[in-house]
């Protein structure tokens, strides 16, 4: 692998283990600056979210009292190309709420676009592919 | 846009458009030839489906009596840059059993990567996200 790719390959990761340790601490703004500006998540059986949708969506999760959002995302394949990547992963996500009702865990593998712009690797696309699992 | 571009796109348009014509028609071979080697499908609630395991799904389906499977697919964006491109869909299958039983219809998105061998675009990964709606 060239050194080029190698660091391409780096960066991505670190985009990603940057938006798991932002989602967990409720940096929205964090999470925000690591997606373009026209960044779109698909997910089945609901309509693509824009960037202002999933801002409104974290909003409104966010408000008190907010349940606690742990992630942990197995990177399977990461292929670059130039200013485009994809990456593949199997994440599992566990949301806890504040009120003591039982935490909810999802499952399930994301395949994710990367762009690379001004230097900067950011979310470009997401398909979501993630379902209940018992918590 | 630039000519390469533009014939890259449409490349990639013209697999598709063959994809649901062999599906359609249940040529699953030629479906098959629109892939890579090491093609992989991802979808909600099921493991990574490889290029074996699509044939061999398609094959039980081809089983007499051969359900009817149509499709139709509406391409949102396709983006390549080099030898990779991603496509981002809405697409509705129906598949119409031949004993009578009631059409069963999928709608969602899929976001697909497509790799250029030897000059060929061919499907590489795909995330389905479609989900079972009213016939």
């Amino acid at each position: 692998m060239s050194a080029q790719l190698e660091h391409d390959e780096h960066a991505i990761r670190q985009v990603v283990a940057e938006w798991m340790a932002a989602t967990r601490r409720g940096d929205t703004r964090r999470v925000l600056e690591l997606m373009t500006e026209d960044a779109l998540f698909l997910g089945p059986g609901r309509p693509p979210m824009d960037k202002s949708g999933f801002a409104a969506a974290s909003a409104s999760q966010t408000s008190a009292p907010a349940p606690q959002i742990d992630g942990n995302s197995d990177i399977r394949e990461i292929h670059v190309e130039g200013n485009l990547a994809y990456l593949w992963s199997a994440l599992t996500v566990t949301v806890t709420p504040t009120d003591g009702s039982p935490a909810m865990r999802r499952e399930g593998h994301t395949l994710t676009i990367f762009r690379k712009e001004r230097g900067r690797w950011l979310l470009a696309r997401d398909a979501n592919m993630l379902v209940k699992v018992q918590g």
